[in-house]
């Protein structure tokens, strides 16, 4: 296991807490980042329905998934076989039976259909119908919202997690200069997206890498307006900005960063962007401290770009941690005008503040963990608009 | 763009066709797949709420997303401006207010809102909470359920569809020789699964690799008997069992595959398996012509493995194509008892015949593209056990 015993005990107990107080008897936890979290379970198998139930007195969660991925749950976690139930493959896409109907059938079995049960209402995979089949299994009981219950239990990190934070980052480390090294006139941008992946998944020689929740973004000439492109064939070329950004991933801990390269003499009002953007990470760096908030941190990076002039209206950062595609934000704070949330020490988060205009953006970001007073980035990569001569 | 103009009304017809026939005035699709399907649309950005709107009367579809995704949909779609509505970044994981709740107020400044409106009710982001934001702001619609209406249109693929999975499958064939030759003794599995990477996303000199909608498993040891762990930082072993599924992608289309690799002497078990899932992969082959069943083509492979004594529980077999994570199947037919779709010329199809058991398992599978007069395999790599000296 990737934790010991005693730190899934603790966030199983956080979650039955943090149910009690909201009035939850039963818990149907969705989101695969929420199932790895409370058993470990970590597989590509969130394609199909699968849940972990939480009971507030009962010792263990319980998997329920589909068949052939009853065994990796077996090889992944340590519950017993009485709380690994895999449902028949027949339910599997189709259009006369859904999963949650089995898994509604699990629930009454155990004489749970009566209870106060949560859901996580939006949650990726808990799609519309499995909401529906779920409901219409259980007509007695009674259904709470439960969005992002479990993710406000992981918002703040403990020990090993902060050390696969970090282990991430030193991977991170590589993968982003590998990436900036690669971005090259003549280079096609699928060869450069290849070095970049070879540097994620091959890690360090302590610290193999995992797949992030997220592919690497590149973005490149006027694609740079917008930030979830991806690379195409052709090659980069002379006097064009590209954004690179990405994560690196160990034991499915993200560390996102983003960088922005010129090749060639970069225009005026890229180089002055990317300057004022440094500077207000620089302020935002020396600003964050447990207890402030995530909106007096926008504040402050607001202040700072203002004062050059400059407008972003989206916000500029998310909590970070274990997570799957397709997101590796973890839907909890958000750094943003109105979110009241008072930063903690070991809150982690990428401050990311891009600015994306009509034709060019600039992106340079940092993944940041809150300490007990102050803050620091995860990792060390050259702070500035990469420009390289041509 | 990545198809010719007409191929795209074309889509858009056939899509109109299917939604008449069901009495469909407005088709909400929030499938990335089907949205790039039909506009072109494709960008990382399914992480937040999207869709595309497709009224039975209108000539061009409408693009609804997050404000700085906008200018992803001018780069990589032909959609006028007034078909991209931006939504403000307020309402990107709020507590307060969903996407979906401005989707319905764009349905209604169109006047579409008394309509009969499809939704996509099992589609992976389309949560339960958007369907409930979307029902809440239409209080007159009438709702049906789409599920799946556009993946039935891409079952079969055009000329120029097929030619990107045959790119995929020359990409493909690199890829799992690439992975074949990495699984030795004492190479860390994350070093494998980095040469694997690589080759996908590096492609062929003449075709640039994409990112696949499901990572490449590599499970290995007692991890074989089950399909989707992924790798971790161990060494590969002498005389351990690796299964290896993973796909290429050209411009989103797929060719998926699986092998499985012995280190040393093979089990008898494994060998004498591997031999019979070959043979019901040949008579397979042998058989699929259009106007077969699905439920025919699985009911040759249970004959074939029956004779043998093996029993398979799970379906072993789905529809391919364009695909986004997490999932490369396509949703519509399955080979399995139960699925009666007549198979026609230009249908794709992953031929998946997994064997799992107590602590051990195979996989040997092939993408086949049924054509005029029987079927083909869309990659060449050797259909064996593979047996490796050490």
């Amino acid at each position: 296991m990737r934790f010991e015993r005693y730190e899934y005990v603790t966030r199983l107990n956080r979650v039955k807490e943090a149910m009690h107080r909201r009035g939850i008897e039963l818990l149907v936890i969705a989101n695969p980042a929420n199932m790895c979290y409370l058993t470990g379970y970590d597989g590509w198998s969130f394609y199909v329905p699968q849940v972990v139930l939480v009971e507030l007195n009962e010792d263990h969660p319980v998997w329920i998934g589909r068949g052939m991925d009853a065994n990796a749950a077996r090889v992944t976690t340590t519950l017993k076989d009485d709380c690994i139930i895999p449902y028949p493959d027949e339910y599997v896409q189709s259009l006369v039976q859904h999963p949650m109907e089995f898994v509604a059938d699990c629930i009454h079995t155990r004489n749970w259909d009566r209870k106060f049960i949560g859901v996580e209402m939006d949650a990726y995979y808990f799609t519309a119908q499995a909401n529906e089949s779920l409901r219409h299994g259980l007509p007695n009981a009674r259904f709470i919202d439960a969005r992002n219950l479990v993710n406000w239990v992981r918002l703040i990190k403990s020990p090993r997690e902060i050390e696969y934070m970090q282990q991430a980052s030193r991977i991170l480390e590589r993968v982003m200069n590998v990436a900036i090294e690669a971005v090259q006139p003549g280079v096609r941008q699928c060869d450069a997206a290849a070095e970049i992946y070879h540097a994620q998944i091959r890690g360090t020689e302590e610290f193999g890498g995992d797949y992030t929740a997220i592919c690497p973004m590149l973005p490149t000439g006027v694609g740079t307006s917008t930030p979830h492109l991806t690379w195409t064939d052709e090659a980069f070329k002379p006097n064009e900005t590209t954004i690179i950004e990405l994560a690196a991933a160990r034991h499915r801990y993200h560390a996102p960063m983003a960088r922005t390269v010129h090749l060639g003499d970069p225009p005026q009002n890229l180089a002055d962007t990317a300057e004022i953007v440094v500077e207000g990470i620089h302020d935002v760096l020396k600003f964050v401290e447990p207890g402030v908030t995530c909106e007096q941190v926008e504040a402050v990076w607001r202040k700072t770009i203002e004062k050059h002039g400059i407008v972003k209206n989206s916000r500029c950062g998310y909590a970070i941690g274990l997570n799957y595609p397709p997101d590796w934000g973890e839907h909890t704070i958000s750094i943003r005008p109105g979110d009241k949330t008072i930063l903690q020490p070991n809150t982690a988060f990428h401050f990311m503040p891009g600015i994306w205009m009509n034709d060019w953006g600039v992106e340079i970001s940092e993944p940041v963990l809150v300490t007990d007073d102050g803050c620091e980035p995860f990792a060390d990569v050259t702070r500035k608009l990469i420009v390289k001569d041509i």
